[in-house]
């Protein structure tokens, strides 16, 4: 069994599935027909086991996770999602946690239309390395860089309830399953993210956090953010962990959120409610752009509330 | 300081230099703008520290061989190279490691004009994924299904000299500085490839070994290949350890080659000097495409030799 028949016997619904594909996994390379009138978005993330992931992590869960973290970032840019290579690291070739694996990954791959076009399948620690390809119309596409003075600044969905449950794992058990559910399958905003691209001035995904990422707009834009904590989008859950220990910081430092920040100019403003609902995600304005630099962040009185930017850094 | 500013410092001059990228590192993906004319041709491969190198392999050898082997998979389709990702996952931040494997890296990718267009730096047991992408003209991409009862089977340079360096050093020392280099530091056959790419009915670059890999063109193709082994391309130290051993098993089963094998319908067989002098490399003219499955070598006397085929599997 050569690893080119292993992955047709795990993802076989995922190999064949798009006109645009010359050659899928097979030959030496993938053939792709990308298309002529649209810029073609690449993305790369490698989980490793015992880092990103507990080692005892349900596989069906982490096929699905690994997936929804590229097609954030295809999310972020407002790209529509086309191919995936998947590469797989192993210790073992263990039928029962493949299968379940390709489950979690070919459903999310399934409703975005994603052919799985390469491959590596090989033995050692647990790692699992994604790349993801979508298209993007270049009038449309949006960066980190394109904020200005006077844009807002707006969130999709809600914050804190990955970072919430991860918490709640360390000290016992997550008593809410809206929490797992939001740090096991994190719903990668790729609609809004394609609708948004019309109005928006910039986006990324939140990953490390709020505050860092929007700090990444910041310095790409050359500008300030200031948020109105208060207007922060939370759970009832999260908004308890707020008001109990007296932190923000499981809302915009905990990272793992895979909601889009963004900016939109003011005259826009009208409409975020019309693509809320076409999309079926809550958007909240939390803030405005400035001149200046960084992110600062604001309690109800208007008072500065400090604090730490940074997510998680590997080095 | 994260990953971003990381992949800036090790690899600064592969980051900002094709006309094509609109967007390389540094933000959520990076955009590209593929030839309209030419289809996209992506590869992944990954390699594990104590599987496919040990782990003291001497980094800069690491940083080019890893990049090689893919360039190595465009080679075989006939495309030329344009854009890399980089997934590298490292137990610690080694300075001085990190310099030496993005020399070895940046070497390669420089004399391609390759982009490093992703990254990602992980915290982990050793292991590094390159994801490559290049581009060929749909009407003269070679694919492994293309060859035909009657054409030439041919291989590009020697064999066996990376399997022998391999065996040497398991017992010993490697005596021959090119046996060692041809491990190291395989040269992929980027311009041959595109050349061949007018001529060739079918091709494949030899990783896992000539039979193994000749045997997936016979499969793509359904067709048999004969091979007469006195007629294998082998340097003098790789030839004295077949007399030796009494096998040809480095030199067909030993694999890490990245050589090319490719069939040539026999009316092109006049091609093939021109192609050498202007590539550089050499070629020879090894059997031939039969009706019937799978690959059969034969001795002098026309004896059939029986040989594993199988090239390293990982599971």
């Amino acid at each position: 069994v050569n690893e080119f028949d292993l992955i047709q016997r795990y993802f076989s619904q995922l190999t064949d599935n798009r006109v645009d594909t010359v050659a899928g996994i097979g030959d030496d390379c993938a053939l792709l027909r990308p298309d002529v009138n649209r810029l073609l978005a690449v993305s790369t993330d490698t989980l490793v086991s015992g880092r990103h992931f507990p080692a005892d992590t349900d596989p069906k869960s982490l096929g699905f996770k690994c997936l929804a973290v590229n097609l954030s970032d295809l999310a972020a840019m407002g790209a529509e999602p086309a191919w995936v290579s998947l590469s797989l690291t192993l210790p073992e070739q263990d039928e029962a946690w493949l299968t379940s694996f390709a489950a979690g990954f070919g459903e999310l791959a399934r409703h975005y239309q994603l052919q799985l076009v390469g491959g590596d399948l090989t033995r050692g620690p647990l790692s699992i390395t994604v790349t993801i390809h979508g298209q993007v119309q270049a009038d449309r596409v949006m960066r980190r860089n394109g904020a200005s003075v006077g844009d807002l600044v707006c969130v999709s969905g809600n914050l804190g309830d990955a970072a919430l449950a991860l918490h709640e794992m360390r000290h016992g058990e997550v008593a809410d399953i809206m929490l797992q559910q939001a740090l096991d399958r994190p719903q990668p905003m790729v609609g809004l993210g394609i609708e948004l691209a019309t109005y928006a001035s910039s986006c990324i995904d939140i990953s490390d956090g709020l505050v860092a990422d929007l700090g990444h707009i910041c310095d790409a834009s050359q500008c300030q953010a200031q948020i109105q904590l208060e207007l922060l989008p939370c759970s009832e859950p999260v908004l308890q962990h707020i008001a109990q220990s007296g932190s923000w910081a499981v809302a915009v430092s905990g990272g793992d959120d895979y909601q889009l920040c963004f900016t939109i100019p003011p005259q826009h403003r009208d409409k975020l409610a019309k693509i809320s609902e076409s999309s079926g995600i809550a958007i909240a304005v939390i803030g405005e752009i400035k001149a200046g630099q960084g992110v600062f962040c604001f309690d109800r009185d208007h008072q500065l509330v400090k604090l730490k930017a940074s997510g998680y850094k590997h080095f």
